[in-house]
């Protein structure tokens, strides 16, 4: 199924714009799996089970299970069938960041599409549209492209103005000119930034979603992301991560995951 | 050892500044290998073998082994340490070209730098310094940053003006006033813009190194490289894939492989 299709109908069935980002790291699991020979699949499966009818999207970031090696990939995978078997109805949003010139991008296509199955994926803009195509084609699956990242240093080149504009803003605007031509493309905006995310709302209109991660651990609050959504209130998937799956470092970690996903789904609900 | 001792050892021993990328792609692997149990990693040796002596880095690109899921990404693994052990005085340059924000990357570093053990890597810069921060302070390594990349449609962003400057000198200018404290970052500028290859020489002077990837295949050509020279006829790594681990599908490649790397190296060396 498409992407924005399936997307639009988690967030109509479970009546949410959360995603949550399933990012393990060992140090940080539950005591009792932090030795477990698959921790990272046996604390995902919690996860996705204690969330799934919460929110609108999974968020897998594969660095932290490249930081395990094949191992970690494999559980990553793992992770993914899950998902597609268990709650089909879910949208898989792989972050994993990629961009490289189109040859080799065919190739983290396939990782993505055919090894994972992911339905979207995050993508650097840095080497311009003909490097990103391979990514592009993919008609049903979402292609989010990195416009204002949520790091605290994010502006040193996203800020620069080139003919008075910011360099942001113009790579918002050539997605939506140029890159979106399958009607395919996303942009991710750090929640960090609600200023930038209700100014990129105006540039580009209702019509693209926005990926938006970082409230929580990295400062962003609900509250302030208004702006970013459409005249009808919805428009964004807003991700929360370590918030949600380390609520709790105990054996209720799962129960607490649910308890904050609801908290969150709820408050974002409230400002829609 | 320090990435740029090894590397420079690395030139000096085998006289040359050619670096060979170990991209397999099982369509294009020689037909008795193609449905071998470790296709790649068995490739990758044989390739490793022929050209070890005529190189002076060996440059893995994570998308073609995660196109094989967990199996790649452990071929991957097996293939860094098959060079760490057997030609130790070869640094390895991963090509991953990531970048997330800071405590993402150190999630990165723990996969090239603790499982895979490379020497050196290749970042976006589209986040900014302090999300890279994490792979900067791995003083021992080389952290190679995307300024001018070589597909063809490069300057959609890389050739904005910014104050009369563009943006890719924008990068490189920012990577050495400011990421290089450490002294141990590089710049990652495609074969195929030779005149800009010349231009960010002259920006940034003699003491960076580049890793220039994009001859054979790509259409860069070695006899243009040579405003990218340091004075002393070095200061650039330059890199071929396919043309030469492709050289031959047969069951000569490696000897074809050879064949090539020892052509490129002379040609290369005939400019410096």
């Amino acid at each position: 199924m498409e992407f924005k299709t399936k997307l639009s109908s988690a967030v109509q069935q479970n009546d949410t714009l959360l995603c949550v980002g399933l990012d393990p790291v060992r140090d940080n699991l539950p005591d009792h799996l932090k030795n477990h020979g698959n921790a990272f699949f046996t604390f995902n499966k919690a996860i996705i089970d204690a969330t799934a009818d919460l929110i609108c999207a999974f968020k897998p970031n594969s660095a932290f299970y490249e930081a395990e090696g094949a191992d970690g990939i494999s559980q990553l995978h793992d992770t993914c069938r899950y998902i597609t078997d268990n709650h089909p109805h879910i949208p898989i949003i792989l972050d994993f960041k990629r961009a490289d010139i189109g040859s080799t991008n065919q190739a983290y296509s396939k990782f993505a599409f055919d090894y994972l199955g992911v339905d979207a994926i995050t993508v650097h803009p840095y080497l311009g549209r003909d490097a990103i195509q391979p990514f592009l084609d993919y008609k049903d699956k979402g292609i989010m492209i990195l416009v204002r990242t949520s790091n605290p240093g994010s502006g040193e080149f996203q800020n620069l103005e080139v003919d008075g504009v910011k360099l942001y803003l113009k790579v918002a605007k050539a997605v939506q000119d140029s890159w979106n031509a399958n009607q395919n493309c996303q942009l991710v905006i750090g929640a960090t930034y609600p200023e930038e995310l209700a100014e990129i709302r105006k540039l580009v209109g209702d019509d693209m979603i926005f990926l938006v991660p970082g409230i929580g651990a990295q400062g962003g609050q609900t509250d302030l992301l208004r702006g970013g959504f459409t005249k009808n209130g919805d428009g964004l998937i807003i991700s929360s991560s370590r918030e949600t799956i380390y609520a709790s470092g105990g054996e209720n970690f799962a129960d607490a995951a649910r308890a904050k996903a609801t908290e969150l789904r709820d408050q974002i609900n409230s400002y829609r």
